[in-house]
């Protein structure tokens, strides 16, 4: 009896494995790995790599922020995102002052559902008025949420006693926090010192974010994570201060991850330096850093002192970003990676930094198991079929005009990518989506 | 068309995963994963574990040392390899003063060959009578061996301007160097020392082979190594001091591993103050260290901060052994474990240290990619038909009368391990040596 | 022509050297230091030490804290002081919210002439409210101000973006920041958290008040310390965490200093479980902690990885510590030691712990140096003629009976010191207290 | 009654305090510090630095090296050294095979003092063929002799077991060794391998001793120490990898200290691409490092992480250099600066490095204390009158010309120093040596 479909001939990377056989699918699910599988539909993946789905950890799609709204929506946001070959978003909620979490995370869960072409999670954001709240996590825990977002910095940043009741609260219902860590008051006083000395240029975003209070913020979260007793994920670690945090303390058998983004492993603080509207463009927090960072960041993947890459991909419209031409602090802060994501951390095996089944690893499997996507993240028997076919011989010149995302820009204009997702199958379906 | 062989509803434990599953075995390959498999002849694995066949990369069978020889030979060894869940072992091979390389490699091979009923390799051990003959190497290489023995103690020592030129030779054939590392100079001057002032009993063998000294000789060889630039992988680390140099050798990316063994997890050198030729019995180098040692190296394994489990399987009997009784200093060196080993490790589990995924790691999926075998140590379509059924629930308490190891004495009499293999197949075909 | 007053004979112990000879006086100066000196006056030495007066840079008196007045005033507290060898101590002043700076300086500096019987100084004490005064720091530096005092605990707390505008302030008039490093927002949770389960003994009040708390402030204000690229000077180090971080910056060159207490380095967090007001007696912050801390704070002295010994002086009468009974936040903060602190530290010399001239050093010599006392501190010629006589082979057993403090009771009662002060000469004086 | 000389109005440095005032000198000791002095002889240092005599306690004069002798002689050594602000050296004795290591001693003692100009004491190196002679070291201690000279490079280096016999001993005589720590080993294949490839220039002297085994030696030779529980002190240190595994080691409280010398701080290892004859002249062991080098070392020397400068006076002729222009391996190796010294580390008083008290505690503090010679390296009443009168603003451009040095050139040359010796005082005589 044939296979719903089978995927023929592919080599199959894992993040343990690379193999030459045929996956088959049954409804769903991947339902055998072997050799001479039959299918009513088959796909010939004859020298292509064939992997499990991207899963990205953290986008913000249609996120109100300040003034504006993130481009993406949550239909634009998964399109580019499957057509990049990833399978399943993790994207973020936000309760109002006085709204019950369960209640913002149905809403938010329902607006997703209604245009996601593909999976998605939501990160429950725990803000300093969300702390009187910490006993209805439960709620939302039993509704699905498994992880949730603790800023240290912006307006809604949680000050170090906060941070410590909101752990206790998230290790109860065996969460797990994600952490934008950065030092809000420092990053306060640097802005208004600059500001107040006319240093506005986007060229002052950079220097008003110091490398050394990123990693002073990762030490101090670690510190109260480890006090508490439960794991913690630090976010977009743009430097390589933070990974030396990281690393010191997974070494002591704290459980701590990190991820990174591809704005860290390709670009650098000089873009700030673009005249006019071009320097703010690159405006994201942490912020880009010097050149030499990148090729630590891509050692830190290599090491595995960095677990996963994701994009955080919050992109704004040129017109957006002009805003904060004359005061960079007022530049929504953000940029689109959704759909190269997968194919950008390739060029580490394309030049011998990473194997393929790290590379697997750090866009796929780690970021599924870190979340409780168990189901996702690998090509095994029982597994969702969220499958991608990728051509490793697929060039692709990165460009906004040919990119699926809406902010009609991309920091990456130009770049030239070697390798690219060919066919990107979601629960079993094909996606045809171009 | 049935398969050979199918192991039915079993739960399939990968390095990566954990799924519940048919495997089917066609030849000696695994030739699908997925539900519903028919086979000719079939074996119901529900309830217990599917696991890939143990890697067991040090042992020392029938090999001669000093005055004697190491009791099991290849077929007693290799049986109670198999019986405990080990599919794998490499063992070693010295060639005499004018003898080539390859033709002892050869003639060990033959050996081997003749008697073992699982699959082998060798590695190659470099002594110093060997150092002129480096250029022979590209041979060995070619008939297939990978790994290259290099002594930092005893008789055969390597002095480190050897080290530094046997690692460019083996540096050149791709090989890996396999390292005892002790600081011979420091232990001789200790054991004179020691013997000169009447202090000969088993108590001060591990005083005159300190834990800081161990942790010296990785420190330097890690640097011969870096300066080379080859990888090299440490074998039977047994204190927390080597794993300090391990773990900061490759936080800065140097490519080095780590082994510990069963004895370094379980027993301590409180066992060197036992009355008579008990006392003597578990000498072996490193020795036995302090009991919270154990626990450190516990968290080592869960940390990755060591990669691998082996065992130094090297047993001599009691006579033997009792003719070190009033010179600690001529006592054979070794313990057995070649058949508890896998077993063992699985107390990790059992008692919530490692992950069922580690576990395999550590004791099968890590050492088979180390040394080369890419067709072994995992469960995937085209590997080797390796295969143990574990079942988690089976108590087992060791004794030498159950065992089927040779000594005639085990270190971990009376020891009660929960989980024991059932079923070993190797490369295909079910072992049945009881 | 005759010196004033010529000490002969004495041991004279500096920082650097041991010297037999004598030492010459001559008005409030040193004038001379030789053999056969001669004086109108003359104190024969012979079998004694004779060193700098200490300088204690760090205490409270009639300094009012919440609803109570820490016990000593200037007179009392500086004779007891004098009486223990200790002829120069640093006190604080605090301005109210809307008071100049400068006008409660010198309205403190008023206070203290009145009544001290030594020489002193003043801290200026930094608070929110003096945030915005910060420019007039200038008219307080040029009245002799040096050092300024900030917290990070309490409600005065200072929070990140406050101290880096403190710290650029105080680098402009070339001063020192001596802080008070804990992390207020996690106390705060851990009291909130400990009260609110009827955890409310004394036994709780270092529970909430980790060391690993102490060190991560500790951390943070130094990166920003710095940032800001000024040295810092850190109060009252409780514990080895602590010790672990100024060594780790110090090695890196950022020049910050540590002092601890003789209460961290003789007594430990088991007597907060004394029954009654005897458990709240030692409360003091940071807190005592566990019994092997003091060892490792002698160990950090002997290694010069603490630079100073100073007290913290500041006692509250046993009602007033008893009105915590039941709540061990409220429970007023501080324990008395003006008196014993220069021969406490000598019992490091009793037993080997430290050499002479490391005891003057971190008594006398390094705490006159770092705070601006350039010409105290040490027996040179020029000098002020601050010199203690110390008989090395007195034996003084603690009590509040015989101490010249006022609290009425001391947490160091019964032990035994060997060595104490025979004679105390300020600018020339010899004093005359008893 | 007038003392013997007074030296009136100088600014007296010494490790701990500045003091412009008066010295006087009775015999060979330092008699008064005081105002207004009265001498039969008098020197008006007004304007000018009073410092303790400089303590070189690392020189090789007239000392046989493979088929050289050093150039310098006890006498234009010591008067060399003399003239530059030092007045003790120690040199160096090496008993022959069958020799007693006494008479070895009093033989090189005799020869010295019958030459030399200033104090001076000896190293006793401990040979290979001297470990069989370990039980005459309580003779030589009694003899005088304080310090042990231990190679771990060139033929008569000590293995593991040997250093740690001969700490042993050491230690038994409440000596301390002093250390040359390079890994023999690895250099003897770097040079082979460099040889028989034909680099042969002296380009490859420096490639063939590199940092990371200098550190490695420094690393190894520690752990032993601190396994005998002896103070250690490592000559020469010329790059930040040692300084690194001294500052850990002091850390940790292990008493280890650390010199480095002029070449070090200066020069570097491009000089050894200078053509012909002069690239061979800078060839000294542990070679010149790369430029940044330099810098690391200066601060190491600022935070303490080095304690001492001497010079490794070690000169030999251009005829002598040049013989081993064909083969680096054959260069006699050593610089001279013995004459420099002192002025050359008070740069780093010039540019703001170092203190006054600092530069004196590198050049004569420190090596005095280290070294047992109690009574030298500080001005105060009852030390050696070994005093330097130091004029901060002469100015001296080197020159083997002007220098007093034998060999006839100087890595030096034309190097501008501020800062420069006047007078020189040896036990209360000025010495007249130009």
């Amino acid at each position: 009896m044939p296979f719903d479909l089978v995927i023929k001939n592919g080599t199959i990377v894992t993040a343990v494995s690379t193999i030459q056989t045929d996956v088959a699918i049954q409804g769903d699910k991947i339902a055998a790995i072997g050799n001479s599988l039959q299918g009513t539909n088959e796909i010939d993946a004859y020298g292509k790599l064939v992997i499990p789905g991207g899963v990205d950890i953290h986008v913000h799609l249609e996120m109100p922020i300040g003034k504006f709204t993130s481009t993406d929506d949550f239909y634009s946001g998964t399109r580019a995102a499957a057509l990049g070959g990833t399978t399943t978003i993790i994207d973020f909620v936000e309760a109002k002052p006085e709204q019950p979490l369960l209640e913002a995370y149905l809403e938010r869960q329902t607006l997703a559902k209604s245009k996601s072409v593909i999976d998605f999670g939501l990160h429950m954001t725990i803000t300093p008025t969300d702390i009187p709240k910490l006993e209805q996590l439960p709620e939302v825990a039993e509704a699905g949420c498994k992880t949730y977002k603790l800023y240290m910095a912006y307006g809604h940043r949680l000050t170090d006693d906060a941070l410590y009741k909101a752990f206790q609260a998230i290790k109860k219902v065996n969460g797990l926090p994600v952490i934008h860590a950065e030092n809000w008051d420092i990053i306060c006083a640097l802005i208004e010192e600059n500001v107040a000395n006319g240093r506005v240029s986007p060229h002052w975003h950079s220097r008003s974010r110091p490398e050394e209070f990123e990693a002073e913020s990762v030490h101090r979260v670690i510190k109260i994570a480890e006090r508490v007793g439960l794991p913690i994920h630090i976010f977009h670690v743009s430097c390589d201060a933070v990974v030396q945090e990281i690393q010191a303390a997974r070494a002591k058998g704290i459980p701590v991850t990190g991820e990174t983004c591809p704005q860290y492993l390709f670009l650098s603080q000089e873009l700030y330096d673009r005249p006019g509207v071009d320097g703010t463009l690159p405006v994201c927090s942490p912020p880009l850093r010097p050149k030499p960072e990148n090729d630590k960041l891509w050692h830190a993947l290599a090491n595995n002192d960095l677990q996963i890459v994701s994009t955080d991909h919050c992109p704004f419209t040129k017109e957006e970003k002009a805003t904060g031409l004359n005061d960079f602090s007022q530049i929504p802060g953000g940029v689109p990676s959704i759909e190269m994501r997968f194919a950008s951390v390739y060029q580490g095996v394309v030049n011998g930094r990473l194997s393929l089944n790290q590379w697997v690893n750090l866009c796929a499997t780690a970021p599924a198991k870190l979340t409780g996507f168990h189901n996702k993240g690998h090509i095994g028997v029982g597994y969702d079929a969220d499958i991608v076919v990728f051509d490793p011989n697929l060039e692709k010149t990165i460009s906004s005009q040919t990119l699926h995302e809406t902010a009609g820009w991309t920091p990456y204009e130009g770049l030239l990518l070697k390798g690219w997702p060919k066919t990107t199958i979601v629960r079993g379906k094909i996606l045809n989506l171009e």
